[in-house]
């Protein structure tokens, strides 16, 4: 039976869209299934006391320059973003309205790309909806459902549980109860998944 | 020519432990030489806003058993210190003192493991003078030595001369001018240093 990988993500964190985009091979090569699953890590620096690399000015140049040499290592296309930070609330709530829906995996790549690839400025609706265009959808009738107390609910429930899990950051990935932190740590998964 | 990789560490980062002891097989394997550098922890963190993962408990308890694997998959013998933390000044001093004495790894190498494989209480000075005597030191001398203004000095310029370089924690490993961060990142350093 196929192995699932849990994957914890936020389009805010680049480490999420490398992870992300070396998943795909991972998945390729070892039959996993990886499970998306978004959260707010603004929720999650709160709730356990983190905060995010470039709140310390040395430790965000080094990330910089270390999620570079990953994406240069792993053949990742990526930019860092000029309108970084983006309140990523929306482009979540919009996933969680969309998980389940066929089309769910093909709307996270094309944010993530939108993101870090690009980059757009996501923060501003009509580039949200743009991306939810290009995905297919309806994009009017996403952020409606985007925008409802069920899905604001249900994202803060997933935050939550995640929370309860000892997620910290992201992206965090679990097999199993196995937990790992990191674009870094996508070998570990792998193996742990094949 | 043999490469240099600079290896700034204190004796309180588990993580400079674990990646001392690989960057031994490094050595080995590359023919590069392992510069040494005392570094005092606390004022990197004051100095650049940055604080040990365990300021942040969901962090902390993941990077112990993060470290536990590292470890295992390295063959570190590696032991969590019950007494920690502690405060490495006087153990750094020390090092920055027997900087260029023919049994300065000899110390590095005991006290690493004073601290994070039997493990001791090395704040107290008596476990310290046993790591000095057990590496061939006059315990007392080099603990005068160490509490002489010039090796005060030399410590705080050190760590300073690591802070100007963008060092915000420890480990931190330079070939030339690129800087890696963590016990994971050695076989990056490897690479470089091949």
């Amino acid at each position: 039976m196929p192995r699932t990988i849990e994957f914890y993500y936020d389009f805010g964190s680049p480490a999420s869209y490398i992870a992300h985009c070396r998943l795909k091979s991972v998945a390729a090569r070892t039959g996993a299934i990886v499970e998306l699953i978004p959260i707010l890590l603004g929720a999650v620096f709160k709730a356990t006391g983190n905060a995010s690399p470039i709140e310390c000015p040395a430790k965000g140049r080094y990330v910089a320059v270390d999620l570079m040499r990953f994406a240069a290592r792993d053949g990742v296309p990526f930019a860092s973003n000029p309108h970084f930070p983006i309140n990523t609330t929306r482009l979540m709530r919009a996933a969680t309205a969309l998980r389940g829906d066929p089309g769910y995996a093909r709307y996270v790549d094309f944010a993530f790309d939108a993101m870090w690839h690009f980059p757009r400025n996501l923060g501003d609706p009509a580039e949200m909806a743009a991306v939810l265009t290009n995905a297919g959808f309806d994009a009017e009738a996403v952020a409606a459902r985007a925008a409802s107390p069920e899905v604001k609910d249900a994202l803060r429930a997933t935050t939550d549980v995640a929370i309860a899990r000892g997620v910290f950051g992201a992206p965090t990935m679990f097999v199993g109860d196995e937990m790992w932190f990191g674009q870094d740590r996508v070998d570990w998964v792998e193996a742990a998944a094949a």
